[in-house]
């Protein structure tokens, strides 16, 4: 490899023929499924049920789709997009499919309990990952082209990871458009506990206070008002209950901490109110302003 | 009028051939001013600035545009769609020119200082509005056609407001495509606190709960991982700090109220986190999911 190659070209020739494996084709998998597709990188993919197997060939998902193990047996590069509480709790027959000469990397959304899970079932050779890129769809039509161009995809190496299997994860992700951010898993963690977990806490918090609004005129007339505002705060509080609990319940030491610190930003800003502080109230919203400007560089 | 009459029909008979009058031409004042040229409803307006007045004319949002508040004497209809704190304090200028025959509306955010300020001053003749419709854009370049489509407009009537005034602005609305809710200025003001104000701090605690993240390394690996799911739940937090600001404190007595009930939420919710109770946690986020799906119908 040379600093000059494409990321495809990198790809390629780490693969050296072998096909890039996936288990799972839902959002994330069939997604990377058929962004290699269109790049010329062949792929095999292993989902649990028949029906699923049916409808990602008919959506061309990857080009050979089973529900048998051995889907994987020539992979040179194995994904896991399983939803967490089957990536934490791999399978004996998963784990005895994975072949020898394959590097094995995840998308899961937390990575301490991931790498616990497979580091050693994996004799080393694993790197966990996350993309952040979501959609609310799920399932096996959910995958889309494009869905990772721009986004973060976080890799979080450890202190045994070969410079060749780092250079190979690479390779994929940026054939997938994607920008590799390097940290640890338990860094990682921390910091989607602040912008993931947290978010989905103080945003279903949100809804559960309107829910609880006892004068039901009141409430009626909340839900009759709601607009974009209410929308987009309230967008990852009102999704997928099992993901959540599944998030919050990994990540659970994290979010305690971000929790406690938001517990701490919110009193600030209650107090401005109660003291009718309407100057230092405004100081800080426009502090919020420019961060937000700093960190959301969305399309 | 009849029940078969177009809301445009009405407005037209009920505006006998006098124009609609708007004070103010940024996002709420120019998407009006366009929608009302596209159905053939001649506009006067009045700007503070003679480079509004210049500007607002090159984009043809209003007939008849000038600094000077003579401009709104002919007026049946005046819509005041003017920032808040200056809604809160009307000029003498403004008020002297309000012509007799017009009934006069506003589209400010909270209802019940507005109907203080104005309801004497306009001898009855004031009927408070609040279109639910906004986007980032503010000033001159911000008004669109079709902003109201769909949307909901709060219209408080007090005990004297006459049928004839509310026909008048229920017709109106209606030629914007809006939707209205009939609320007292009180019940609007609690119904926003929920959904519109406390979201406002809620995600602005978000924010700051990230800027005080003291580990400069999670600081910097939040941001580079946040993603959409932060993005929307800390857009309303990172909006217009001046407006967020006048918001919160004139409807800060049932802000209060929102906030002690947003606080036992979170509690709650907390609470589940730190005992380890996952089943619960999931069947809450199952809950506000359902209440999300119930009160967010966008497109």
């Amino acid at each position: 490899m040379s600093g000059s190659e494409s990321p495809l070209q990198t790809l390629r020739s780490c693969l050296a023929r072998r096909p890039v494996g996936l288990v799972g084709l839902g959002l994330i998998g069939g997604s990377i499924g058929l962004d290699l597709k269109a790049q010329g990188i062949s792929t095999v993919a292993l989902v649990h049920r028949a029906r699923t197997a049916e409808r990602a060939r008919q959506r061309g998902l990857a080009d050979v789709i089973s529900t048998d193990p051995a889907v994987l047996g020539e992979a040179g590069l194995v994904v896991l997009c399983l939803p967490l509480d089957r990536l934490l709790v791999p399978t004996p027959q998963l784990l005895s499919a994975l072949p020898r000469q394959a590097l094995v990397s995840d998308v899961g959304s937390v990575k301490g309990p991931v790498l616990d899970a497979w580091q050693a079932a994996c004799s080393g050779r694993f790197i966990g990952g996350h993309p952040m890129a979501g959609t609310t769809a799920a399932g096996v039509d959910a995958g889309q082209v494009g869905l990772f161009q721009g986004r973060p995809w976080a890799v979080t190496t450890t202190e045994t990871t070969s410079s060749a299997d780092l250079a190979l994860l690479e390779a994929l992700v940026g054939v997938l458009g994607a920008r590799v951010i390097h940290c640890t898993a338990q860094n990682h963690d921390r910091a989607v506990a602040l912008v993931s977990h947290l978010p989905v806490l103080v945003s279903a918090a949100l809804l559960d206070t309107v829910a609880g609004e006892r004068d039901p005129l009141i409430r009626h007339l909340a839900e009759s008002l709601a607009s974009s505002g209410f929308a987009d705060t309230t967008r990852v509080g009102g999704g997928n209950p099992r993901l959540g609990a599944l998030m919050v319940s990994h990540n659970r030491q994290a979010l305690r901490q971000a929790l406690r610190h938001y517990r701490d930003s919110l009193d600030a800003l209650e107090d401005m109110v109660q003291e009718e502080r309407w100057d230092q109230l405004y100081i800080a919203l426009q502090q919020t302003q420019t961060l937000r400007q700093q960190v959301v560089d969305l399309p």
